[in-house]
């Protein structure tokens, strides 16, 4: 109401009839104008949304003709409606997620089922004003119960949707009132409806430009190690004023956004919990066979999130003013370029390593040389400390240094995490080859996403890299 | 099967057929067991999960008496499977949850019914070998923009379930090849048993022991300022090796695990958010009016995690082995633990603001007297400095010192954002008293939960405390 007056103010036309219109169309054409931008943005974002909304739509399609075609089907009829259902509620993004949703609804509505008739039967033995007390009592526990199961975190997160399932099917054939032969009958024609719509679902999601849940986690993965490479490497030159090589490529309001990178890691926690939930469902593809330990990848991811709250501590720093004296600020300067820059060497390695499945083998030289800076440091402290400054000012200083001291050891951490992973998920030795590349710059930007097109052949090469740095 | 043959090795049996009996009963044993100690937990975690579990079963059974009376009431026959369905889905743990599903479940299926009335008779219009391809056609398209728009974020976080409905009923609707006057009267029955289960379902989550989201949200931001501020209160005794008040209360366990309480904080970013938006959907209750402001809910939050990566940064110090030359170490002591505790002290007085609904006016006096400490911590660096120490010897308590004064920044930002929370919600200008206590090191502890009894009457007392600190 507030922007509309607002929006008339602005146009400066009097309130009458033409006016409102007007402002009313104004304001339609503005949502309308945001609206397509959104729309765009969801798409641009990630365009797997658009395809599996056409996926949803044919799979629906495709069910509607089961239940429309009665003639060619006759078993259907109204239990078709339960096809239908089964496809809008299952068909989830990724295919982990669908398998999952399939087999918990499968297993509970078979489950619930047979409980539900053995209930009945007993509800027909007794006389028929007891009937409904024991089929209500019989209701409410098993409800109660199995609800209660649901906040059992292991229940929560993998078996949340079956038991509501099983709630639902329950209760339902329990208390139909149907005969025995009846409900047989009824849940064989269910079951088989529920079946022909987890299969439309998993056939579809499988073959039809497949999303990998397992892909997804391990691409999450490795980008959060690229955002955390990027903030590193930004790091210094933004904090000492220098461009990192010289000839950087990037351009200042590139730098600004690659050091937030971080912020966006912090909140990945959630996604790449549901995603490895997801993935242990799904059957081997392409690279990952059907027991990838996924589990190292929430260990990898936890240290990860570790690196990103000290990236987030020395974020405070990059945009203080408060500046330190000169002279240590000039003094660290090379060794904490060096351990910030090698650094997110190392974690741009170990990304391409995991992206590429090939053993991070040159991550060592990275990791020795920012240890290397980490002696260098404590060198150049030593020296320092005789002269006997200006403590106060020198804090921040001190404090940078003493996180990129803490962040270099958390990347090797990180680096024994992949190690462990590359083990268990046998990586294969890959064939080393050695790229020579005009545009070194370029390489730490566009090259992951060059080799990510590759994946899922057996041939991976490792890129060495020969570009120079500021060592 | 390995935990089973160790199983049977340690009990030293030979494996015949009553070893291996045992051995089973053995392993059945200890999985009721741990069963068993799971359901005790979840139970104390939050004995609201039980009476949530009982509301549940008495909704089912409620519904299903209908659905079982069928004489008493006709309408219902077949449909009434719905209403089962209704409370099953909607029933969800906080009165807002179940409010914004309700209110989902009810517009979409109002909405998708009359535009699948729609297009069914459109599909009747042309010619019998047309009709299923326009419907497929409408299904399909409907169907995958919707889809799309599940990817929305603000869609994604309000009106997902919504979405789902809308498919799942306009499907249903456009393709059940039923008559416009059949059609109506379906609607009308299915519309009416949804209702039906929604209001039983609202009646139930309201009025028998109701869990609003917005009082756990409440809760929740009160809990994390508390946690934090036992972290601080019992980082400096940890670090320096000194109990606070010379007659701390706490066991050395205790002080452990409230040292890591901050790791719970980091955790609770995803539970916030969807406990606001639920917030939003409840209609005025005990202390919280309608528009109660849950956004800046969020943002305290926010800021409340950024306190809790800073203290996660202290946490490595607090660990370490690397100690600091006791010069400099004792020298900060004094200004370091006094940030800490006021810290601590000031986060725990606005906990208590937000949980007795007072404006958090004696907050200032700790925020001062941990700024004073800032101060002091200065003075003395700036007389550390002029002696001229090893330098890379005093890192570490350098680095303690900068955190602790980032973090009591940090919560002179809360205190702003908790004073801004207090003028939109209008917390009312308590009565002041004074409360005279035996033992001030239980009122950190204890006085908390003591008032959050009180919560919904409208007279709250401010506690001041006189206790002796380690000033």
């Amino acid at each position: 109401m507030e922007t509309e007056l607002q929006g008339q103010e602005k146009t400066g036309i009097t309130i009458d009839g033409s006016g409102c219109i007007k402002a009313v169309f104004g304001k339609i054409k503005a949502t309308a104008l945001d609206l397509a931008k959104e729309t765009k943005k969801v798409g641009q974002d990630d365009p797997r949304r658009i395809i599996h909304s056409l996926k949803v739509g044919l799979a629906l399609t495709l069910v509607s003709f089961f239940y429309y075609a009665r003639p060619l089907y006759n078993g259907f009829e109204s239990s078709g409606m339960w096809a239908v259902m089964t496809v809008v509620v299952v068909f989830e993004f990724t295919v982990g997620a669908v398998l999952s949703k399939s087999f918990n609804r499968g297993f509970a509505t078979t489950l619930a089922g047979a409980l539900g008739v053995g209930v009945n039967q007993l509800g027909s033995l007794v006389g028929e004003k007891e009937e409904p007390i024991i089929l209500g009592l019989f209701v409410f526990l098993i409800a109660a119960a199995s609800t209660y199961t649901r906040f059992y975190p292991h229940v929560k997160a993998r078996y949340d949707y079956g038991v509501l399932i099983f709630i639902l099917t329950f209760s339902l054939v329990s208390i139909s009132g149907y005969k025995v032969d009846e409900i047989v009958e009824l849940a064989h024609k269910r079951l088989s409806t529920v079946l022909l719509g987890c299969a439309i679902c998993i056939i579809i999601s499988i073959f039809v430009c497949p999303v990998w849940a397992g892909q997804d986690l391990h691409t999450l993965v490795a980008t959060n190690l690229e955002l955390l490479s990027n903030c590193l490497e930004g790091f210094g030159s933004d904090y000492f004023g220098v461009s990192r090589d010289g000839n950087s490529t990037m351009e200042p309001r590139e730098v600004e956004s690659s050091i937030h990178g971080y912020k966006h890691v912090l909140n990945t926690r959630t996604t790449e919990e549901s995603l490895a939930n997801f993935a242990r469902w799904e059957p081997g593809h392409g690279s990952f066979l059907f027991r990838h330990p996924w589990k190292q990848y929430l260990e990898i991811g936890v240290l990860t999130h570790q690196c990103a709250y000290h990236i987030e501590a020395l974020s405070v720093y990059s945009n203080s003013e408060i500046q330190a004296p000169p002279e240590l600020h000039r003094k660290i300067q090379q060794p904490c370029m060096k351990m910030s820059l090698e650094s997110g060497k190392a974690l741009k390695e170990l990304a391409l390593a995991i992206k590429t499945f090939a053993p991070p083998s040159s991550v060592g030289v990275h990791i020795e040389s920012s240890k290397r800076a980490v002696d260098e440091l404590k060198t150049v402290l030593e020296a320092v400390s005789r002269k006997g400054d200006d403590l106060l000012g020198m804090i921040p200083s001190l404090v940078v240094s003493s996180i990129l001291t803490d962040i270099v050891k958390c990347v090797e951490n990180i680096d024994e995490s992949i190690h462990e992973l590359s083990r268990q998920a046998r990586f294969k030795n890959a064939v080393v080859g050695t790229v020579s590349l005009d545009k070194p710059g370029l390489l730490h930007h566009g090259i992951v996403k060059l080799i990510n097109g590759h994946e899922g052949d057996g041939n991976h090469v490792i890129v060495s890299v020969h570009g120079t740095s500021s060592e």
